[in-house]
């Protein structure tokens, strides 16, 4: 039955073999790469808007989340144009991790690895919690504005994480023919909604339904140029996966570099056109965010409506918006576990997270992920706006890692492309820049905006920061513990000559069976000397004992240790301390006989005494441990 | 630090010869059974009161309280006089499994051990609780009505019954003298309060402080003859704990019967007196039962006050209840676990219970009874008059069981004693008529009257019928698989001649080292022609190993099995079934080379596989598993 409940949920093994590596043209490659990247613009707007709500904004200021947009795009140009270099750097696939670790060192590998894992964590927290928003939001609009679906706003993210975590066990592998549909369609709902409404706008000059929020009546700070720059590093979400193209650059068909090229320039551009069509709609429509209901609902809601035809649009951007964002979650459930299982390998990580497992997924890594990414939705409520500046911090250390790192290889080379390094450079500058940013931004909070039902908490970068820090330390922990075991491990000492002394001792009970006897038998074939312990709780069990010896001991000798405390551990430990002085150059062999019952449900009608005993000698040093067993029909 | 806090929570562990037998005087034997029997006047008359509550009483109903329990007070007489024959006839001790056991077969005698074993179980609940009851009652005079202390019932319960469960696992020894304080204190105050409560009455004609119940508004019922024997059934708990005597005759100095006769006539004596008095007060003083406060405080406060000076006599009434109360409890906890270990040595219940601990108590015994009686407050809500019925029910089929063993021994007899066959025959037909109107006034109830937190039960002398009939099944069960066992491992062959052939497998991993070649040094001194089996999940392990064989291996044969889905168990099954087949009159070791890492937690960066191979293999039958350690430092 076990087996079999097996079987079903995660399906047949697979053998080694069948790992596959598909190399994809463009036209598939750039739908696989995209969902990361693509479905960030579902919530970087949002994310510069509540920045801006405690301000007090007239709707003249809407203008100025645009203007913040802009300088996110430029900032989107720069980081593809320098991530061009490390694609032709490291085409079999730099990832942060590598590159960082070749040319800044270990401590700056390490660091990056660690930002990359906290990262694929809120990647997994972030977009589940946004793809149930997104499906909330569409909810909302069928079953009306009465049922507390926020009630149920956990629970759900927590579902579908352990969906997600299912399929994977599986092991599903990313089809390209999947990501192509449900990527391309979703590029196509966003630029028809941007479409639609710019000429809703423009030919109408209002929208379909009006979604304007009023000016927020507790709006009590000025806006000052420090909100301004804290919409910015909120908005910088919104760059979130684009370096995914670097790290998979294999994926692609040859030429690797070029075609991987093309993909990120491509990707760039449809996430600019539509991250600034977006937050223009916003603002033109005086978009407000609110808890309930995403901006990309608002915006469709405003562009073309709930109602057919409209309507049939407005349901395709939620639904395509909750599947893209899926798909991002599901890229980091390839990605970690890739990352833990190389990792794995350097020594960084316990050896277990490279162990594949029946469907070639690496089980571990898998598990972990989905158990860190359910304990982020727990304790922040499952609101993407609470779990944001965490990612943001995590994707710009990463970059700039990646990117620094490059400089340094450029600079070490014997003919050095100077255009690299400055445009590597720049980049390094300016994501180093922005990451400083985030962090001071969302250290210093002068009011907590969201509230998370756990604890009031605006601006979690610091809880990023201290994971890494802690990964670091755990990654160096562990590292110098298998350095530590392998030094031990690996000196082998020559042959001893002399064959090995054995010193058989056979535990048995007050009263002898059949199971005793073939225990008895066993250890008589090892060495002739072998000697029988019975630890004796009461006079009654001594006598029994030595009258049965006399028929069945088959001649062995019989050791009697008297425990007046009634302690099997005690007096075994002793009696062996002293054989151990006495037989000093010989190996010690403790036989336990142990009887197995048919069903397991007889346990409890034994004595857990073998159990205890060999979880006991376990740690006793010198003791080589035999059980021999007698089966119960 | 495990070891020394199992020591400051349970003692030093204690030698076997320091059990003693303690052969009491009657002046130290009574206050020793007095706690069980006379701590049950503190709720019988509570338990009549609760009956009538429903039925329209005017005060002109009150006098038939007092009938009633002058019926159950000719009860107890016959109950005393009868249980003096199970007394003389069963001088070393005579517990009503014992005395069924013998005469009236196997089947009774479980029925009646299930019945006491459910009435341990409820002595400590329903002592506890009322012992509770009687410190809130107190504890409500200080503080006022305002403090809901009602809400901390449960959890109070609990409390107590993990701080006895603490002491007796420490192996509290019953001393006669800590009784003999508190048990003549208790009588010594009842009597006092008593007394001084009829002065009052006769002298004053009215209460020191008005406690008179108004009558209770929701009473629609007339007073029917059925509520009245459901009232006379309700407060035969006043019988329970007498069967105590007869029970441990063993701890009375000689002449062991005529002491304990004596003993057992006095308690009646005595108990008759106190509930009659109390009952008598009760009516009196026209008072109700509550769920606020015990009805003996009420007679207190009624009779004394809780001014200076009859305030310290009230406060000593409750004070030595709750002690007696505690004290009741306790020697539950020193009964169930003593007749659990005659049940496990007889094959009934699982053997643990038959083992003493570390301090020459039945641990296992008193835990099972702790959890049990936690079990029952916690569903019951801590109240005494939902566990009460039952509680009855149990006592009583331990009267007719042990009654009717008498009778049936008697009838046996050459000379037959009339006079003790006419006695324990008009005992064993009356206990069996009030356990029949026990039975059937508490399963047919108009309408509930107590509403315990999870459900609504008045009544629930089926949950202990149903208890009792699941614990017989259950001894059976037992029983017949300790034989079946038995039958297994009794039959011991006659020694086999020809000396075991031994074949020795040795699993190694893709990496040779240390440990590894331990093991197979060890292998190869039990069988020369032991082989090492590698199992491959890739061709680069398969490599590394074949090459490190070569200056490793100790000569010894490299059996390579691939493992094309990564699974370490599959293929070792398969090859340990060839190799049965071939070596057919062999045993089969299985060597598992495991290192042990310096520090628990170190596990985690290590393979689980060595304990997953072990935990597989333990259900193979035919296959001596050895573990050879390798320590790391």
């Amino acid at each position: 039955v076990q087996i079999s409940l097996r079987r079903i949920l995660f399906g047949t093994p697979l053998r080694t073999e069948r790992i596959v590596h598909e190399r994809l043209p463009i036209i598939l490659a750039l739908p696989v790469f995209a969902s990361d990247a693509l479905s960030s613009v579902s919530y970087a707007t949002e994310a510069i808007l509540i920045q801006f709500k405690h301000a007090r904004l007239s709707h003249d200021y809407y203008p100025l989340t645009l203007w913040v947009s802009i300088a996110i795009v430029l900032l989107i140009l720069v980081v593809v144009v320098s991530y061009w270099q490390v694609i032709y750097g490291y085409p079999e696939g730099g990832g942060s991790y590598l590159v960082a670790r070749r040319n800044l060192g270990l401590l700056m590998g390490l660091i990056a690895a660690s930002s990359l894992l906290v990262d694929y964590v809120l990647t997994v927290a972030v977009s589940v919690a946004e793809g149930v928003a997104a499906t909330f939001s569409a909810l909302k609009q069928f079953i009306g504005p009465s049922v507390p679906l926020g009630d149920y706003r956990v629970a759900t993210c927590v579902v579908v994480i352990l969906l997600l975590t299912l399929a994977n066990l599986r092991g599903v592998r990313e089809s390209g023919m999947m990501f192509a549909g449900f990527s391309y369609g979703f590029i196509f709902v966003m630029f028809t909604m941007i479409a639609t409404g710019l000429y809703r706008l423009w030919s109408f000059g209002e929208p379909m339904q009006s979604v304007a929020m009023p000016p927020d009546p507790h709006a009590t700070e000025a806006l000052t140029p420090f909100i301004l720059l804290r919409g910015f590093a909120s908005g910088c979400a919104a760059l979130t996966g684009i370096e995914a193209v670097a790290n998979g650059v294999q994926a692609f068909r040859e030429p690797v570099a070029r075609n991987a090229s093309i993909t990120l320039g491509i990707l760039g551009a449809i996430l600019a056109s539509l991250f600034t069509g977006i937050s223009y709609l916003a603002v033109q429509f005086q978009i407000g965010p609110s808890e309930d209901e995403t901006v990309i609902s608002q915006i469709a809601r405003a562009a073309v409506g709930t109602q057919w035809p409209g309507g049939l649009l407005y349901y395709s951007v939620q639904a395509f918006t909750a599947i893209i964002l899926v798909l991002a979650a599901n890229t980091a459930y390839a990605a970690f576990p890739r990352l833990s299982s190389i990792l794995a390998t350097d020594g960084f990580m316990p050896r277990q997270l490279a162990a594949l497992g029946d469907r070639l997924a690496f089980n571990n890594g898998i598990i972990v992920l989905a158990l860190l990414a359910m304990l982020f939705i727990v304790i922040f409520g499952g609101l993407t706006h609470a779990l944001l500046p965490l990612y943001t911090v995590g994707v710009f250390i990463a970059f700039t890692t990646a990117l620094a790192g490059m400089v340094v290889q450029n600079l070490r080379q014997q003919e050095r492309h100077w255009g690299s390094i400055i445009i590597c450079g720049l980049g390094a500058t300016v994501t180093l820049m922005v990451f400083c940013l985030v962090l001071q931004a969302k250290f210093i909070v002068p009011q907590p905006f969201i509230r998370t039902p756990w604890f009031n908490i605006n601006e979690g970068a610091w809880i990023a920061l201290l994971l890494m820090v802690i990964n670091v330390g755990m990654f160096h922990a562990i590292s110098a513990h298998y350095r530590n075991v392998d030094a031990q491990l690996a000196y082998i000492p020559p042959e001893a000559s002399r064959p090995l002394k054995h010193t058989v001792i056979v535990l048995v009970p007050s009263r002898l069976h059949r199971g005793i006897v073939q225990a008895l038998t066993y250890a008589r074939s090892i060495s002739p000397d072998a000697i029988a312990v019975h630890i004796a709780f009461d006079q009654a069990g001594k006598e029994r004992l030595c009258e049965q010896w006399e028929k069945h001991g088959c001649g062995m000798d019989l050791v009697i240790l008297d425990s007046p405390y009634r302690s099997l551990i005690g007096p075994l430990m002793r009696y062996l301390d002293a054989a151990e002085k006495i037989w000093d150059d010989d190996i010690i062999t403790v036989i336990l006989p142990e009887f197995v019952p048919a069903k397991w449900w007889h346990h409890f009608l034994h004595n857990a005494s073998g159990w205890l005993l060999r979880l006991r000698l376990h740690y006793r040093r010198d003791v080589v441990i035999t059980s021999v067993r007698y089966y119960l029909d």
